[in-house]
């Protein structure tokens, strides 16, 4: 039997989110977060929106999950993110004790890798998962942002 | 004629604010953010009793800077925090463009410093004041939880 629950299942969710931010007018940025294959936490980017830069996709996923576990460590949960995580959302990730990072696009300028962020030694990484549409999004808004 | 608005009386007020996270068995970490000579936020450490890795002290008095300003960005303003910010705080930090960080006890372990998290090209830091009260208050602080 073929397990429709891989990677790139749950990246198109939140490519989902991203294109909520993007038609908010928001960078376009998603995140989920799963655990034993269910979505227990769906965010897009919405700093705009609240006037806050710490409302990154990730950051709100982050106390989403751990409000509905009950409690604040993200052991056995994965984060999937349209997005490089930056270094804040990397050090919340950090604490989080989260068991894996599923990553699209690379952030070169911001993300962590190029920003030396330390993850929990317990977190694997995954990256390159629907990088292109994730990164074309990002493309498309930046474009229409520059008319 | 003596101007008492310094960073000692600023971090008094950042102190008393970690004492009330102590006070309610959260790791006391308190801050404030100060633009011209007023607190336009306060905060402390949440951790424990919201269930949040990112309710740090820091997160917090960001999004309140914020929202009292009406603006994400916190040009002209001034954190006091009374142990040295995280990974995750001075990711945060960097985002907002805050013009300076005063704080008290150095985190040679989790601190940004260490970790090596780029903070704004535009922001000043100060370090050192207040520090033993701030980690005698951490220090107090463990040697109850080890009891």
């Amino acid at each position: 039997m073929i397990n429709p629950f891989n990677d790139e299942y749950f990246m198109k969710k939140a490519l989902q989110e991203a294109e909520m931010a993007f038609d908010k007018d928001e960078i376009p940025v998603g995140a989920i977060i799963v655990i034993d294959n269910k979505i227990i936490a769906r965010s897009h980017n919405l700093t705009e929106l609240l006037n806050d830069v710490t409302a990154h996709a990730e950051m709100q996923s982050i106390t989403a999950a751990a409000n509905f576990l009950g409690g604040k460590y993200l052991i056995g949960c994965t984060l999937y993110v349209t997005l490089e995580p930056c270094q804040m959302c990397a050090g919340a990730l950090y604490w989080s004790q989260i068991s894996k990072i599923v990553y699209g696009a690379s952030d070169e300028n911001r993300g962590f890798v190029k920003m030396g962020t330390k993850l929990h030694p317990k977190t694997t990484i995954v990256s390159g998962i629907l990088a292109d549409e994730a990164a074309d999004l990002m493309k498309r808004f930046f474009a229409q942002k520059r008319k």
